[in-house]
């Protein structure tokens, strides 16, 4: 988890900007320490739950990455009279005017950025949708304040290799900026420019115009991020403990008692060149182990077989045993978890237990 | 939830089996007591972490219904210490060996129950495997109890109709049946004779020879259980409550701030013949809009569209407006959420709020 820190931080320094990671991978405060460049943020969080429970950790300068629901907004008001520099995301016309009129009401203009769709992948305004824009920059200040524009290249997940990745990483940041181009030219102001995804922060070659990266699951990584050739498999900070409690010799199945409880089910791989089923098993000291992969998971129950095609045959592992198996998304194993156990390198010492919640 | 329960109560009495409710599904104390057939129970886990939990709840009648790991005695060793007449479940010698010296080494015979696999699902003896079935028989009664058989019919989840599924029903019984009479001609007792599965439990014609039935999301009931044709949309007694944060409108998107983190990525109905994306999607008050699902999920986001094919248009729904979502899987989705809001039918009074628990 150190080094992939260490590594992302070592990439954007050049580049120019700031990093405001994502919390939602870990919901964990001693994760949001170490990722932070300060113990008071920047920070991105997915939940207004995310938000308080990071509030109460100290952190005062937070994103709230998720389009707001005008009913909402009491809760980011009280949020912010507590101190925190709360910010929402926003890309009509309505919430701009909602936030517009919970501002004048509260007597506190509330910051809040345009979210740009840069890839037809969720929420956002297309970046040459000007009049939009621009109409939702006006309604804004009109008691709010217009703190910029963000974007999150989600399309980058399906994007393969550093050439294409680069690309999706120059597609975003072009999205921003010129967004925000059209906001200035407009008048209004557009002080931050936000950009952010694992792949693209690791793979863009040029940030001119942008003020900030946000990015979550690089402090982690799984075997997605692997799959899109972002991280290696001995880079996974993340795994599952689990025990052998039976075979199936017949089927050359081992069965061990982590399942989709566990894992999640999370299938990202079953779209990439290489299907890691629920997961990449490895022996207690985190050593993959040949081609062998939970193949099949019921609520408690994990199936670990040997890759289909492969000429490998099954480890001799017997009742009691323990893996660790990798997980295809972190951001959804780690969800399933109420702690993390630290473990430094192979060792399985843990050194100590650090909380996570949930919940909204 | 009441109306589930009265109806697989009143299906199994004449049957004469006793229901030992699978508490796996809502992990919640107040939902364990309303399904119970007394406070006490009995009751089927699927971890420790939830055997303790209901132990500490005055729950004192429970199988632990995960094969056994050896190093797992200790904590089920404890248990019973204070109480809780806990029972085990495994389907090896080396398991039935651990759990005799173990028992020995406490002064206290530990049951257990020979797992049975009576449809290739997962785990379990074969019924006919009779040489493996009294090894583990004889291997156990070294110090520990054995308490019977048990089996799950996990393959009836892909069974369509009442004749597929009581055909399940009976090869469910029938493998216990004739396990158990394998045990007792060679000597060995085998007073319970468990099986259980949600649709099996619903289309069991007979269950001569059985003596207990476990089921779990019969209480909550979902979109998988409706599209196995064991319930109807109108019995799913769980649902997520989402909020609307945006359109895309050329797109034909309603964007809600209920992702993947709040439904679960559980797709169990795309293999069934309707495909529910991440779930149905229904007023506020609980009525399904006609063929509209949750399409697409991230994290936080979903997004909401017409079914594929449908000619319906989508229904005029704003920005702060709210849906109810069914899931696909009650036991997936509760498992995201910390605690239920309880609702009387279509009313939107929270009378309760039921905390869930989770974790290993």
């Amino acid at each position: 988890m150190n080094r992939n820190i260490g590594r992302l931080r070592e990439r954007l320094a050049p580049l120019g900007v700031s990093l405001r990671p994502h919390l939602k991978t870990a919901k964990s405060v001693e994760v949001a320490r170490a990722v932070m460049t300060t113990p008071q943020g920047p920070a991105t969080v997915s939940t207004l739950k995310e938000a308080q429970f990071f509030a109460d950790a100290g952190i005062n300068d937070i994103i709230y990455a998720v389009g707001i629901a005008p009913w909402k907004l009491a809760k980011v008001i009280e949020l912010r009279k507590r101190g925190v520099n709360l910010a929402v995301v926003l890309d009509t016309i309505e919430q701009a005017q909602a936030v517009a009129a919970a501002s004048r009401g509260a007597g506190d203009a509330i910051p809040a950025l345009i979210e740009i769709d840069c890839d037809g992948h969720r929420s956002g305004v297309l970046p040459g949708d000007k009049d939009r824009l621009i109409a939702i920059g006006k309604a804004l200040v009109e008691g709010g304040e217009l703190r910029g524009v963000l974007t999150h290249a989600g399309g980058s997940y399906s994007a393969r290799g550093a050439e294409a990745l680069a690309r999706c990483a120059e597609q975003e940041r072009r999205s921003v900026v010129d967004a925000a181009a059209i906001l200035r030219e407009a008048g209004l102001p557009c002080p931050v420019v936000s950009v952010g995804s694992t792949p693209t922060a690791h793979n863009a070659a040029d940030l001119s115009g942008v003020t900030e990266v946000r990015a979550g699951v690089f402090v982690f990584f799984d075997l997605v991020m692997a799959g899109v050739g972002i991280c290696q498999i001995d880079d996974i900070a993340i795994s599952v403990l689990a025990t052998v409690i039976g075979h199936q010799r017949e089927k050359g199945w081992i069965l061990v008692d982590a399942g989709w409880m566990a894992m999640s089910q999370d299938r990202g791989t079953a779209k990439q060149e290489i299907n890691q089923g629920y997961g990449v098993v490895c022996d207690s000291s985190g050593r993959p182990y040949d081609d062998l992969i939970l193949a099949d998971a019921n609520q408690e129950h994990g199936i670990i077989m040997v890759r289909p095609g492969s000429q490998k045959s099954l480890p001799d592992l017997k009742i009691g045993d323990r893996v660790r198996i990798l997980p295809n998304h972190a951001c959804a194993t780690g969800a399933q978890h109420r702690s993390y156990h630290v473990v430094h390198g192979a060792s399985d010492i843990v050194e100590a237990e650090w909380q996570r919640f949930g919940g909204w």
